[in-house]
């Protein structure tokens, strides 16, 4: 009787898979966004570490790499994968230059490791191994036939030795020399190469670890002395004058909102006055005139050449301009008369304005981008970024991204970053978490965050673990502002001094990257529009200002000394370390920051309350500070005020003025001197 | 000045998508296994609830439909999704017939319901709206041109209204009519269409919900009394008498462990002793004689006439019988004769045996999946389950299917499922936890879990929790075992008659599908080869044993009982709706099952503990049990015993005994007639 039934054989099966002998699977591979569909985002120099389910059928041992390149290249580089605990395996590569890279992985089944570990156990148990042995011997000869002749005899002459052995405890120990040998020339022939090719935006450092200062290049003039009456228009001339003091707050982001000529028609007064009196000079952010558009310069600024002089001279004080981006117009773009389809007209033969029903913005109107020649738009808005690449500028801020197409964005963004891969967009979304997020996955390099709002401790812990300790971290950087023009919070205005120095201290060093918008934060600026309101009495959105520098109480020295600590130390240039650390106090905030050798470690507790002294107790995980002996003291150095303690053990003791300094930044100090120091005096 | 430069536009850009008006995006799809690459897993009438994030730029209003289709048909069915929070979405559709399905989504920005609610806010600020009227009246008849005559006709004359409407507010009201039809007849030319499809595996209902019975056929003689000798070699006929017995107690599975022609090479002796005595019958799983191999019948057992008389009895008493497919041969099986390529051979000319070195099972030949003809060997195989299939089979019990290529199995499945999507595949792997799942994800229909060492209320919360409240659920179903023939846990053997009683609780509760090895289980065995292993003596694997089924302290009463209760619940006939409560001792597991509407809700408190009595508060969420007024009594219905509290509130009590009955399994009575009820007589 025979099993193999004709009749069964004959009954037309499914097609298998094209190699069914491909027996490693690769899964649950991290990090890795939304199925593959969009990259990780990394700075030069960091590294990409990567963990993946790796296992196949039986009990044979594996191996496993991690293949990286650039995305212009055609080879792969390969990275060991080790294996951790319940077939998990890790491996890490770095990247060295901007641009896109991508990353897989493979394994296989390796039969030599197998060989070895059973030939172990074989050995342990004192069995007879002779037809092991010839089996050994097969597996290096098979390897020598896949390596070059020098290798390939190296290896034949080991398979004799191991067919011929009497010993094999001998041939255990002998055999580790050939080991490396035997991987390099590995039969790779069924190896399981991961389904998916993963992307990596290698930006430049500044992408990560930026400190942003915005100002409006209008109000500043040059002039010595405040006039009593309307100052006059700032130039990028006067602008010049004030870099040595951005500069030496330690900023190296100076943003610029938009520089372009302003319509006239429904221009907005002070004070978002709907009728703007004569010589009123409107929102920046309403662009466009018959003096040009998205491309040009408003003329009382100064001229493009005065601009390129201005991003030079900034560039002398370590400070980078980035320009603000808003796709919108005014009535008067010429946009609007050159391509009258890029908009939307109404029933009435009008041109459709901004609007939030019932609310009508009737100074802007918003591209049509569902309009027939939407390429045509796209590739002019596009050229706007390059426009300004080509004078220098290589930082935008893009406003109100998520009103404009996900898809234009990601198209954009690709598009300028393949000739321009060092440039920098910062996403200003206060919007709903999906679609911030969105944008920060199609290719933001940075995001605006919901920081401003957040101000318990429960709710800063509980959002920066979000942004930092979840897949978030690999496609969102954030980007912290204590203030804006568009938001001075309530906890500021009745804050006061106190609450801005917390705000700063937070902002500073929770996220690698953060801004302020001055002269207004550090000068203490918190009068609203309304009670009420979040606007700015006299906003710079509509008016002119003079700001005096030296008004007594300016926080320009403790920003220049938390610039200095952040520049000092690692840990605070990146995210990927933070924390947080229990106390008992719901005013007092406790977390760590530290960089991945533990070499540099900065411990902040930060008093949350504006109005009232608190004290806290902190618990602290001494070991993942790198305390490594938890009964010796250690010593915590003051930042701030640079006071050093001794503590010993988790739990220690804090107490912060918010009318002196409302925090403290330690510096952690692992190694003592301790009395066993001075062993030699005995 | 023009801004619109032609060297801008000049510069050659990369390439814009295909329609970069699709403004919707649609992602975080679940469930989604493994970004699409595996499908879920549902029962014919069960429902797949989808949600996704949906949302596009700005603030338009948004249409979503979940789109579903049998795999075979061309045409998608579709299903409105609801707006839930956060631009989550959600819809539902049900399966109605086994095979595999397909899901995705569609998404457009929605212009007139946009329009519809912007109206209204207009209106409400009592803004002038004419044009916003004729703007309406533009959006009617652009449905009209997408719709039949008739339809047309009436969008046409609800524009013409509209343009001419004196009173908005009349208009608002009256447009609720309209919406329908605007709606059947939306835009969709830009919409997002999800980009994947995802798949649906659609099994029989005995797939999620079923009760296993494992019996060896060859101890089932059907003589009247145990003679004291060696008993008769059980056959199929007389397996016919038992199946009233199995039948009585509520099973609807019975699963037979290999039946086919046992291998004389290396046969092992009782207690698995590498001598055999003559007359010992080895253990089935030895496949393979002279007499034939995987789609043979042992000839003691009968012929396969017998076995096919004796599966269509089965049926009559509601059985369907399982069969054992354990891929691995004896050294005398058929295949080693006909497909000697299928083996691995030895330098030594000998045919390399099963083996976990050091240890040896040399009456065991495992086929090389690596070898040149692996397409030949997966043809046979697969046609292996299609002739079983032909003999009325449609459940298999894969042994050990973890020590073959995953790819295998997924070709496989996949394969006899196209023929036979009524098939079930259950998984033997106690394997580690990521192979196990590989193993469901690619088309195992039920999966062994751990429950057979889960013992603690930590451990069984925990594991269930994971198996029932995550994406696991999606594609593992459990099949949960208190005992099988190569497991006698520490537990039984320990804790006797009160152990055997939980764990049955615990299975028949906690899981949809549970199974026991009788009448070992029923019959209370627990005597182990040796102190410390977990084979039982004289085990059925290599010996034939006589079972005294009306052996006092049967436990056959206590589990035709709880397969009733099974029965009588849809609450226990899946695993969707298992909830842990609080209880406050260690001692004491507290769980609900509920269905989706409620309107079935069994809540089960087992005492884990053999030994002692054990008392315990539980603490209850009211609402979620159904419970609408928490202040009002509800009662509890003991299942097991028939006992009926009333209880009161979210704290109550328990005391259970482990040599009485050591569970309460309640039926929850939401609405108990109360003392208003009796108002007609006042």
């Amino acid at each position: 009787m025979t099993t193999t039934g004709s009749k069964a054989r004959g009954r037309k099966r499914t097609k298998a898979p094209e190699d069914g002998r491909r027996r490693v699977v690769i899964e649950g591979v991290a990090p890795e966004i939304d199925g593959g569909r969009f990259p990780i985002k990394r700075v030069v120099g960091e590294a990409v570490v990567v963990e993946a389910d790796v296992f196949a059928d039986g009990h044979d041992a594996l191996s496993c790499r991690l293949l990286y390149r650039r995305e212009a290249e055609s080879g792969w580089s390969e990275s060991r994968m080790e294996a951790l605990v319940n077939d998990r395996w890790r491996g890490a590569f770095r990247v060295s230059e901007v641009g896109r890279w991508r990353y897989t992985l493979v394994g296989w089944v390796d039969p030599w490791t197998t060989w070895r570990r059973d030939l172990a156990k074989r050995v342990a148990a004192r069995q007879d191994v002779a037809v092991d042995l010839r089996i050994g011997a097969e597996l290096l000869r098979a390897a020598a036939a896949r390596a070059p002749e020098e290798e390939a005899e190296l290896l034949t002459g080991w398979a004799e030795r191991l067919a011929a052995e009497a010993d094999p405890g001998i041939t255990l120990l002998e055999l580790a020399a050939v080991d490396e040998l035997v991987e390099r020339h590995a039969d790779r022939a069924h190896a399981t190469l991961y389904e998916r090719e993963l992307g990596v935006v290698v930006d430049p450092e500044r992408a990560l670890f930026s400190a942003w200062y915005e100002m409006f290049p209008r109000s500043c003039d040059g002039a010595d002395a405040p006039p009593d009456g309307e100052p006059p228009h700032g130039t990028f001339r006067a602008c010049e004058e004030r870099l040595p003091y951005v500069a030496a707050m330690g900023f190296d982001v100076l943003y610029l909102p938009p520089i372009h000529p302003i319509g006239r028609t429904h221009r907005k007064g002070r004070n978002n006055d709907p009728r703007a009196e004569p010589g009123d000079v409107d929102s920046p952010w309403a662009i466009g005139s018959e003096e040009g558009g998205h491309k040009a310069v408003h003329p009382q600024l100064g001229t493009l050449d005065d601009f390129r002089r201005f991003v030079a001279r900034a560039g002398e004080h370590g400070l980078e301009v980035a320009l603000d981006v808003a796709f919108q117009c005014s009535p008067d773009h010429p946009y609007v008369r050159e391509h009258p389809d890029w908009f939307k007209r109404r029933p009435d033969g009008t041109i459709q304005y901004a609007e939030n029903p019932p609310k009508k913005y009737e100074d802007i109107v918003p591209f049509d981008f569902e309009c027939a020649d939407w390429r045509g738009l796209w590739q002019e808005l596009a050229s706007v970024f390059t426009f300004w690449i080509e004078q220098g500028v290589r930082i935008f801020r893009v406003d109100n991204p998520h009103t404009k197409p996900f898809a234009f964005w990601e198209w954009l963004i690709a598009d300028v970053k393949a000739a321009h891969p060092e440039a920098v967009f910062l996403s200003e979304a206060f919007t709903r978490p999906k679609p911030m997020y969105r944008l920060a996955k199609l290719g933001f390099t940075q995001s605006y965050t919901y920081f401003t709002w957040r101000t318990s401790k429960w709710e800063l812990a509980q959002y920066f673990t979000e942004l930092t300790a979840t897949e978030v971290r690999e496609f969102f950087r954030p980007n912290v502002w204590p203030n804006t023009p568009d938001i001075l919070t309530e906890h500021l205005q009745l804050g006061g001094r106190p609450a801005f120095v917390q705000r700063l201290l937070l902002a500073a060093t929770l996220a690698a990257s953060y801004g302020i918008y001055g002269p207004a934060f550090e000068l203490g600026e918190l009068v609203p529009r309304e009670r009420g309101s979040e606007e700015y009495l006299h906003s710079e959105k509509y008016q002119l200002r003079r700001w005096d520098l030296d008004r007594p109480g300016s926080l320009a020295e403790i920003i220049a000394l938390v610039n200095r600590i952040r520049r000092d130390n690692p840990a605070l240039q990146s995210n990927a370390g933070l924390r947080f650390h229990p106390t008992d106090n719901d005013q007092v905030l406790c977390y760590s920051k530290a960089t991945p050798d533990l070499a540099n470690v900065v411990l902040v507790a930060v008093n949350l309350d504006p109005h009232s002294t608190h004290a806290a107790w902190l618990e602290l995980p001494l070991a993942e500070l790198g305390i490594e002996d938890p009964a010796q003291p250690f010593q915590v150095h003051d930042l701030l005020t640079g006071a050093r303690y001794q503590w010993h053990g988790p739990r220690n003791f804090v107490q912060l003025d918010p009318h002196g300094v409302p925090a403290h930044v330690f510096r952690l100090r692992h190694r003592l001197r301790s009395e066993r120091d001075f062993d030699y005096f005995l």
